[in-house]
């Protein structure tokens, strides 16, 4: 297809591919004259991954360099991809694991849940954080209350895998990821709140 | 209780709380001279809220108010002053509701899951901005493949009710519900990132 039908399909403006092209994010097409090339459903979903990667993750292009070779390399490992374009793993594998104050809470959390993480998933900082927080204003809340709270997250995110299911190809699947992942957090959060409401109506008769 | 004592109980410092009593948050403590004033139990758990509101909700000083001058109308009723806290219901009630791109589809969430909400609350918009994003985007993505994810969010939301049962008193309530609500909200999210890993890991054998 032409340039004009990859901005049509994609819905990334024609001036932003040719600067995905100058940066080395999305491989030339192939060239029909030296003014036109042609391009393939492949740059396609690499163009859908990169907008993803940029306009709902948030990545710098330089970080966006980096997944999408890490990707490259990885493409036929789901796990692997998924992994990398959602940032549970770091593109630097040889990073350090972190040593904050209120890690060993989530390694016991981590543990009791039986959950196959990486080291280095920057979740388990937030985590910390939280537990730390609460702590220091004086709030009676452990690891343990988050145990019921964690069952709930994994419900989520198996739903969430459900909803990968319906391709096969990877770079698709990594950009449904992203979207999906990223752009239903306030959506998440929103849901509790109206829960929220709800269950307070119904238990204080409001 | 010396203002001193106050500062230690709170954690908030001496000069924030002076600026609470002068700009009115705080009700004057009973004058035992001309420089020193007593406070009492009542103080302490006034100034918690509002170190709730301003610090972890980041309302302004005005918002502050006009919510705890609502709170003190309605203190007996636990349902009024967890929606007026946590902001599910605005402080003006005369506002007309959003009629934005979408709602209907929350409409229909709503009534499906038969959640008793306002009309108002800000929430929806959140999940119909969600819903016409992802639809910009491509996504196969409706209000029903949003409802498994409601369902999970009442039980979250049943769960935090729980965490509020401890106490009777309605500022107390308040401050926890604001404090759970908001600084579990990045947790939440995380323990959601980390259990999409570990179930990406078991299906995809990573």
């Amino acid at each position: 297809m032409r340039i004009s039908e990859l901005t049509r399909r994609s819905g990334v403006p024609n001036a932003t591919i040719k600067f995905y092209l100058r940066e080395g994010l999305l491989p030339p097409g192939r060239a029909t004259s030296a003014t036109q090339a042609e391009y393939s459903e492949a740059h396609l979903r690499r163009l859908r991954l990169i907008r993803a990667l940029i306009g709902i993750r948030g990545l710098s292009v330089n970080a966006t360099r980096e997944v999408l070779n890490a990707v490259s390399e990885h493409e036929a490992d789901v796990h692997q991809v998924l992994g990398l374009v959602l940032g549970a793993r770091p593109v630097d594998k040889d990073e350090e694991p972190g040593h904050e104050p209120g890690m060993s809470d989530v390694d016991a959390l981590v543990e009791r849940m039986g959950w196959q993480l990486s080291e280095h998933a920057p979740a388990r900082s937030v985590i910390a954080e939280t537990l730390e927080t609460l702590r220091s204003l004086g709030a009676d809340f452990s690891w343990r209350t988050l145990i019921p709270y964690a069952e709930l997250a994994q419900q989520t995110a198996a739903l969430d895998l459900d909803q990968l299911k319906n391709t096969d190809d990877s770079l698709e699947q990594a950009e449904r990821a992203v979207l999906l992942t990223i752009l239903l957090e306030p959506a998440l959060l929103a849901l509790r709140r109206m829960a929220q409401e709800h269950e307070s109506a119904v238990r204080h008769g409001g």
